[in-house]
């Protein structure tokens, strides 16, 4: 089990489009993709930052709820926007739950499931974590 | 004004020995640097994540208040642990945080200050960051 980057940092906003435009507008991040992913609830952009030692890339993924019943929905209500979680990069994202959940943390999705992009996705629990929303995703 | 990478991500904690144990046991990470800040009035640790296409790392920064007046400790308090701050890597603070004040944002420090390992670094206002605390970082 290799996390090898920093795949993305999930930020939650009410307003998607004005959060895509501050970030490519004033800090000059370049947007790359959008998508609904229904499963959870949200829309997302993915802005590229830069380029990792693995070949692949860290982005943010800014995330806005689909509908007022999505957890991202109650957690903007009782915390309001920013940082919603941080997510590592592995190329066995099955390997790394399995081994994780062998040493206590609890895994959300086990097996993963999908996430955006057609990647393969799963959560830690945020108190096995310290505190920190923790995703892990294989690219395809 | 161009931000290259994520340089890191800052982590609060109660316990950072505890802390700096779980990122580097069960995720693998490398510690590769500790250190007092006392202006800021935090104890730091950086585990390296990755290298960056722009020729320097992405890490975690792992944060605790070094007395319970610091602002940190004030953010454990009313939050508890988990993401306080994201920071990106940039060639020129100083230019930055003049550029981003020009346009409204509020730069907590400009000129930029001295950071972690010599480092220069300035903070923009989560409120006009959509909610999360900005850092910005020069490398010496």
């Amino acid at each position: 089990m290799a996390f090898t980057r920093i795949d993305h940092i999930g930020i939650v906003c009410h307003d998607l489009d004005a959060t895509v435009a501050f970030y490519t507008d004033t800090f000059g991040f370049e947007l790359i993709h959008t998508e609904d992913i229904e499963s959870q609830g949200v829309r997302e952009a993915i802005l590229r930052v830069n380029g990792t030692d693995d070949g692949a890339l860290s982005c943010l993924q800014l995330l806005t709820p689909l509908h007022e019943d999505s957890a991202v929905s109650r957690w903007l209500a009782e915390r309001g926007p920013g940082v919603h979680h941080i997510a590592f990069g592995t190329d066995d994202v099955d390997a790394a739950a399995g081994e994780l959940g062998r040493a206590g943390i609890r895994v959300l999705f086990d097996p993963p499931g999908t996430g955006s992009r057609g990647s393969r996705v799963t959560f830690l629990h945020p108190k096995d974590c310290h505190g920190v929303l923790t995703e892990l995703v294989t690219l395809p």
